[in-house]
Formats: structure tokens, sequence, C-alpha cells
């Protein structure tokens, strides 16, 4: 059910990519109790000055490293899981992609649990 | 008003994309009634690899031709509108685009009707 | 906060691309406050036939120079407050990025302000 969006500037590896892919994928599994097989999860890589960032708003210092994680998910998770949340990826893309921490970006969409059909014009969760 | 994002793997002929985004807009018109002259889609394809799903979610199987649809519109749809909506998109991305229904993965996310501006700088909904 | 979604039709130069990315940032700091260095925006350009628009939807003539401005931000903006957006980023496009203001379509999303990590996985607004 997690729908995840992936933006990141081009020159990465495939290799890399799919590390970042499978990091935050895993941090949805160890964080807030997402199903493995619930994945769901689409990668843009753009070209320079597509990809806009401010390299220190909030005092913390972001570079062309920049990963930006847009995930659509259903209501109901505490202020906890979604701390717990954060910080599973930051540490998962640190520690499986090299990705630094500072370059983290995330941000949460929710949407009622009828809103989602995974196939055969169904709509599984409601 | 709807605002549609549709995300596929590159190698579709134009011909079955463009029939892929008339199957979603039709739907929404048959469906839930959206005017037919109020369409606005966004079609992203992508490289092999930049789209991941799984392939057994729910028991549903799914395969490269997986069609992801977002589909942004106001709050106000009832569980049976969205339901019929689901079918609809199903059938008509089989029927009129040769999409496998299982590979048909819709997500909406519900706004509210002054958040739209369809042109002039002006709040035409609010 | 804001993370904005800017997509377009291939064909403009950098410099204009550029000049809509700063009039749309520009618009969020003058319309509703948002500090300046609190800048997050992704630009995609597409190929003829990707960007999917009505011609005439509502009375509005829009062309292939259309711009689609999807803005995820935290809940909170009154009504006057979303006008006074849509007026500026219409504005702002049109006298800096000569887009027509029947060009730019706007559509907001809005989140909890504990849906935010700005980097280094923390949820800095909660």
């Amino acid at each position: 059910m997690p729908f995840v969006r992936i933006d990141i500037l081009s020159g990465r590896s495939d290799d890399q990519v799919g590390s970042i892919a499978d990091g935050v994928h895993r941090a949805l599994v160890e964080a807030i109790g997402i199903p493995t097989a619930d994945r769901f999860q689409v990668i843009a890589r753009h070209a320079p000055g597509d990809l806009v960032f401010d390299p220190g708003y909030l005092g913390i210092a972001r570079t062309e490293g920049v990963v930006f994680v847009q995930i659509t998910m259903s209501l109901g998770r505490t202020l906890e899981q979604k701390r717990a949340l954060y910080g599973a990826i930051a540490r998962n893309l640190s520690a499986g992609a090299g990705v630094r921490t500072e370059d983290v970006f995330v941000n949460l969409v929710e949407v009622a649990k009828e809103n989602w059909s995974f196939g055969n014009g169904i709509a599984q969760y409601a």
C-alpha cells in the first residue's frame, strides 16, 4: 500500500539506486510493519537543475546527493511510528546506499484505506 | 479537476499509451461523473528497474505491464463511487489498451475543493 | 516544507525552466510566508503526448505551454491564502517566465505538520 516516489539526480549506478529503493522499503517494513510484499515504487532520475533543494534549510547541509522520498500511505500511523520511519529511512540509506543522512528528505501523504486498488479493479482494503 | 499521474515502463507504443490515458479518463467520466473536458494527466515512462512492484502482493500476479495510476481529486466520493472507478479503470485498460486487470494499480489522493486553480490564478471551485 | 512538482513539456530552455521554478517559489514566499530557504522542487519535462490537458475546460484556453504545479504543503492555510498563492504563481510565471496565465494549473495537497523530515531522520516540525 505505500506508494513511494523516489526522486534523485542522474549519475548514480543502478546498484546504488536499487539500494536506495531497498532501504526505503525495508524502513517501511521495520518501522511501521508494512508487509514485505507490499512494495510499489517509482524512481525518477533528473538532470542537474531539475531537482531543486536548499543547501541549508533548518541548518541541514544538503548536497547533490539529495534523495526526495514521497510516500503515499493509509492514515493511522502515530507520530511515534512516523518518527521511527524517518529514522529508519535515513539509517538504511546511509548504511546501505552511501547517502548522507542530511540528504534524506521524506514527505508522507496520507489517504483513506479505501483509496487503493492493487489490481483487478477491486478496493482490496475497503 | 482530477490530476492523474500514470507511471509505466518504457516500451509501449504511443498508441498504447494514449489508449491507457484515454481509458483512465473515460473511467472517471463514466464512474464518478467527471466532465469530459476536465482532463489533466501526466504520463511518465521509466526504465526497467525504476518501476518497482511486487509480483504477487495480495495474490495478484503482476507483470512488467503494470500501470500505476495516481489520481488526485476533490473529496466527496463515496466508497461505492470509488469501487465503481477502480472497476471502470481496470475494465477500460483491459478492453481498450490490452493491459491485464492484474496489472492495474490505482491510488486516490483526496483534497479540498478549494485546492485547485485551472488557470488565470483563480480558485475556480471555491 | 512545500514539496513542489512542476511538470512541463520539453522544449523550453533551462533558463525558462529556472524562471518557472523561481516564480513558483517566490509566490510561496510572498503569498503564504514560506521561508525563502524552504525550497524543494522536482521538475519533470515530458515528450508531447505525455502531458495531457484539455484546451478549454472552464473556458480557459490552454496551449502546449501549460505548466502543472502540484504543491504538497502542511495544513492550515486559509482560502484567502490559497487564492493569494494561485494569483501570485500565475503573475510570477507570466511576468518572469513568459507563461500565459491561462496555462498555469495548480493543485495543492495538504498534509499534517508531522509528515515531513528535512534530513537526518528527524521530524523537524513535530
